[in-house]
């Protein structure tokens, strides 16, 4: 089956919103076999919806449609659908319970804009909402599906997962598309592209296989897809393109699919039964964020420090003075010191800290904007490496503290779990 | 003029990659009086690209495409451009300097598949990139523009900014299309749908203003729209929206446009030459990596300190031993501790704390998962505050840190600068 995902609202056509619910739901979609080769993104005027309806399902099996089902003026959806499908509107009992409890549950008077999206046109299916107050509809019409949910992305999500994704998984699409993805960091597209070589060498015998090299700030990932009437021979091809390439660039992969690298450090920590510690002053509590991101990592991660300013790097790491003022705290003594400080104060493993220059001021001829130390601490050895990664602060921030992870990985990589 | 915005890419389609590329382009040729009704994402296939092409240059007179320039086998983007405008690939001097010294500056040496890149389109206005390899190009035919970038977002960025924005600038569209977004925090849409009231009365005579709401986990925005021939008027139309909501609701907006709160409190903290400092549980670094994000938050951002485990709390903020053991780690007195704590030890003006239950474990009934304290302290006072955000652990961090900046917003305008 293939599809066309269509999103609806001017916040999306003026660039305000990222547009993240078409990722999401294609996802969703290739995962029970169904493939979109078209997103269609519209603005909330009528005309222009119903020409995307339109054109929408005249050449696709699926269409998915989000957005401007709110309880506001500028909601039109649910008008369009009704003018689409020529029907009418009918109170939904099961909608309108869920919106009274959802109001009588957080204390809120209950105001007729929200009483009035326990509307839902006539002649569909409706998709509960578990997240919020608007439902979803599913039109079935001569073997085509046309489905219409929420933009509020975890309303959106929710149905998709309990509603969406159960429906065509119990009804069978007859294919399977696998995609499986390899995420590298500390290499260049290009030079990983030359290490693996010719791409049909490469895929060779495997049939419906293909290879993608997407580039992004903080590593290259490489993702093979397989499409196949058979899953069991989809898993094997995939599996068979992934042993290739892994015999070619293995240490540059740190995990796969949806994996970050806070997460397969994480669990390699948890392995060890190490603790970590973070002291940084450039990535300014990112990596103490992305650690923390992943559940039960208050299991591994004890304690971290954003030591911004120069006295709270002698205050909180016992940073000698004469190295800030001989060296600078962009230095590799600092970084080294404020490493094993976290280490030693918070009695941890390892300790890991970051200091460098992410702009867009503060940089000089010698020690320019991008220049970073990442220092690194363990019971055998302190160390530090520099790294230069000009770009915007934030991209500065995610780079810096990917490599920093890195780093992690590849020391606890020496060491036995 | 009109537009229509083509991203091209296999990532897109299956979910891998969020379309972050239409929305920036949206922006910036809205800000040029170019308006996309428009955006369509294709993958890497011929004939989907070129029935793309060419549906879009048809009712169209902008088009601009993005994705598929890069060095590798599954670009093809180039290739079918070369067919749409049947032409043939030349040699561009220009960027092949470009890549060239690119490669010596970073030490790595140029392959084939690089060089490459500086091959062009015969007959278009090549776009030069200046923070990557491949160029871009434009093509004008009978009074319509067709713009082909690359579809990494630093180089798409830079190649709208230094060259598409001015273009058009230059040319002169005739159209002023302004968009103003208040930003709130702390309540529902629907009831500030309610505060607002009609829409219909606010914006009465204001002819071709909008106004929309965009709910999002951190709060809701208000977006003021205005088309007009004339710039003058459409500023002044805006300014008089805006004041009128203001009127309504100003105590919940705390910021406009692109701002974020982490950068309303910055310049705040700046005016009252105040310094803060954060001791966070629950999130983890995200507060302290939020006010980093802004440049020049070194000024009045002294230090943070994610103390996960109770061992920290203790020995870094002086947490009494018995306030854990008698209310636990996650309650009013742990948190009054925790901003007292920080904002003595770092001798910062305002400290700021949180200790929650992130999830998806460690919930009880009486401390559910989404339950969390917010801590404040100044020299005036030491104060907590409960929430309970229910939601995955990305967004309930996300949504902590958001009421504890908040809390530091509403405190701070009570202090004249």
């Amino acid at each position: 089956m293939n599809a066309e995902i269509v999103t609806i609202g001017d916040e999306l056509l003026i660039g305000q919103v990222i547009n993240t619910n078409a990722s999401y739901i294609a996802e969703q979609l290739n995962s029970v076999g169904i493939f979109d080769d078209t997103m269609t993104t519209v603005g909330d005027d009528e005309a222009s919806i119903l020409k995307a309806f339109d054109h929408a399902l005249s050449v696709h099996d699926v269409v998915v449609v989000t957005g401007g089902l709110g309880p506001t003026h500028d909601d039109i959806t649910r008008a369009a659908v009704c003018k689409f499908f020529t029907t009418d509107l009918v109170v939904n009992a099961e909608a309108f319970e869920n919106i009274k409890n959802r109001f009588a549950n957080r204390n809120i008077a209950l105001v007729r804009r929200n009483e009035e999206q326990a509307l839902v046109p006539r002649g569909c299916t409706v998709i509960q909402n578990r997240h919020g107050t608007a439902p979803g509809y599913l039109f079935e019409r001569h073997g085509k599906y046309f489905i219409v949910m929420p933009g509020v992305p975890a309303e959106m999500k929710g149905m998709m997962d309990e509603f969406v994704v159960p429906y065509f998984s119990k009804l069978g699409t007859g294919t399977s598309i696998l995609h499986r993805t390899l995420k590298t960091t500390g290499i260049a597209e290009s030079i990983l592209a030359d290490q693996i070589g010719d791409i049909g060498e490469l895929l060779g015998t495997s049939t419906g296989a293909s290879l993608a090299f997407l580039p992004g700030p903080t590593g290259v990932r490489l993702r093979i897809t397989v499409r196949s009437s058979s899953r069991a021979r989809a898993e094997s091809t995939i599996r068979d393109v992934e042993q290739k390439i892994r015999a070619k660039a293995e240490q540059y992969i740190y995990g796969t699919d949806t994996e970050d690298i806070e997460a397969v450090v994480g669990r390699m920590l948890r392995e060890r039964k190490m603790r970590l510690s973070v002291a940084e002053s450039c990535t300014g509590g990112l990596i103490a964020d992305r650690v923390t991101n992943v559940p039960g990592s208050s299991d591994y991660f004890e304690r971290g420090m954003v030591t911004y300013s120069d006295e709270s790097k002698r205050a909180e790491l016992g940073v000698p003075g004469f190295f800030l003022e001989r060296f600078g705290a962009v230095s590799r003594e600092v970084a080294e010191a404020m490493a094993l400080g976290i280490r030693t104060a918070s009695n941890t493993d390892i300790g890991l800290s970051t200091t460098g220059i992410a702009g867009p001021t503060g940089g000089s001829e010698e020690k320019p904007v991008g220049l970073v130390w990442i220092g690194y601490s363990d019971r055998h050895e302190t160390v530090a490496l520099r790294f230069n990664f000009p770009g915007d602060r934030r991209i500065f921030k995610e780079r810096v503290s990917q490599a920093a992870l890195e780093l992690v990985r590849r020391k606890l990589l020496k060491q036995a779990s």
